[in-house]
């Protein structure tokens, strides 16, 4: 899906929601076989219950890895179910030397998979050749590690460096040379609003995909003020919120109440700011 | 396995040699079938040419996951076949918020896997909470990327600080506070023989694991002058140029020959700097 056809969805949906599809056997629902089955029982009425109100869905690789074997299973059934109108995107915060990247590039954007993701996110600690890689398919879409959601993002990422920049803010510049805003997009967590103004103003062009609303309690409407622009511009995730909104049967007529509170918000913000 | 354990093995077997396991389809040798049973039985006879000569096995994901679901049983077969007096590595270069870290620790290091491995490589760039999960496991070992042995290692990782340290330096010293060398080893590339120094005088206890040589051109001698340590405290890998020393059917006499070369000088630096 290219970028065009993103913002098309955005405006058409007035959504620019994303749902994390992240099974966890000890969360199912009452009600599902706490199995492989269940789990895509659980994806399955999840997708259909949201699929009007987002315009994306990020199943986070840890999760089916986990799951050995039967996950790579999970994952291609759970992908092959979402509509093809919505952007698809594998967490997996890979990366390595050159000739490993290519396999990670070929395990996921490959030709012969038997399943279709539109993006994979990409960790930048190795730099441009571990990156380079993912590049290499035109219709794919690279989403870089800048300034993450969690509080381990003081640690490196937030380092004041010789030249004065913070380290996410030479992330941020060196890849813009890299890729264009038709092929790369950048993570910045919901958790940090206030370095979402300058990392705009640093990258305007790009979509940045923004997790860390809901469980982990970033600010919807400030996240999209300061972050939004004239091409949407923004992919906003969501996923424990949604996903685990109820323990009991009704858990997707929970999760959609759960997206729909967002869908709504979102709308605003969209007439607000485009 | 145990640092004193690790330590013994190389005394024992007088090398410090990881071999690493990166199956390739395409670079499968003449003889052998061109699926899964081809592959595993290549890796069968590396391992069992090779055991006497190295302390350790690392298989890179990557090369695994490019082969789907299928690459799991690889990967479950591969890992049982080595012998129980050969440290395991998972060459994942994992890492992500606390909560998605849980369940890749869980994924590698947990009681109900189907194979077993003694440490995995992490990404440092999401910093403290995206590495603590490995951490919970006290049997099992977290490798944290330093510095990289590809070209890319510049654009990140070699830039200076305002604290006038390089971003490997920080991340060495922020993560030597969070586990002991009891816990803990640092990627560093063989690539890199002039910061090694530097790099042993930060973390003088620390095993490093050490990517680079054959394929990638990294010098043994100088490595192992500037990063021996009185516990050993050097593991060097090799993949490609022991793997793939020859495409014909003697392919393990000539993986054998490549890791035997490796292995005599590794003697020689053990004798001249234990």
């Amino acid at each position: 899906m290219n970028r065009e056809e993103l913002f098309h969805q955005i405006k058409k949906k007035n959504t620019y929601l994303c749902i994390g599809l992240d099974p966890d056997l000890d969360k199912l629902p009452e009600g599902l076989p706490r199995n492989l089955e269940g789990l895509l029982e659980f994806h399955k009425r999840i997708i259909t219950a949201t699929e009007d109100l987002c315009i994306a869905y990020k199943p986070n690789l840890a999760f089916y890895e986990k799951l050995g074997h039967e996950g790579w299973d999970l994952l291609t059934e759970t992908l092959n179910f979402i509509p093809s109108s919505h952007f698809t995107i594998a967490d997996a915060k890979r990366s390595d030397i050159a000739n490993t990247s290519d396999q990670y590039a070929e395990a996921f954007f490959g030709e012969s998979l038997p399943f279709k993701v539109d993006a994979m996110t990409i960790n930048p600690y190795m730099g441009e050749d571990s990156i380079r890689p993912f590049l290499k398919y035109p219709s794919k879409w690279t989403i870089l590690l800048a300034l993450t959601s969690n509080p381990g993002s003081q640690d490196f990422q937030k380092l004041k460096l010789e030249n004065g920049r913070y380290l996410f803010e030479e992330v941020l510049l060196k890849a813009k040379t890299w890729a264009g805003p038709d092929q790369m997009m950048f993570v910045v967590g919901a958790t940090q609003p206030d370095a979402l103004s300058s990392i705009r103003a640093l990258v305007p062009e790009y979509f940045l995909l923004v997790p860390g609303i809901g469980a982990q309690g970033g600010d919807l409407g400030k996240i999209s003020k300061a972050g939004m622009n004239s091409k949407g511009g923004l992919i906003i995730n969501a996923s424990r919120s949604i996903l685990y909104a109820s323990s009991r049967d009704n858990f997707d007529i929970k999760a959609r109440d759960a997206a729909l509170l967002i869908q709504k918000e979102m709308a605003q913000y969209l007439r607000m700011y485009i």
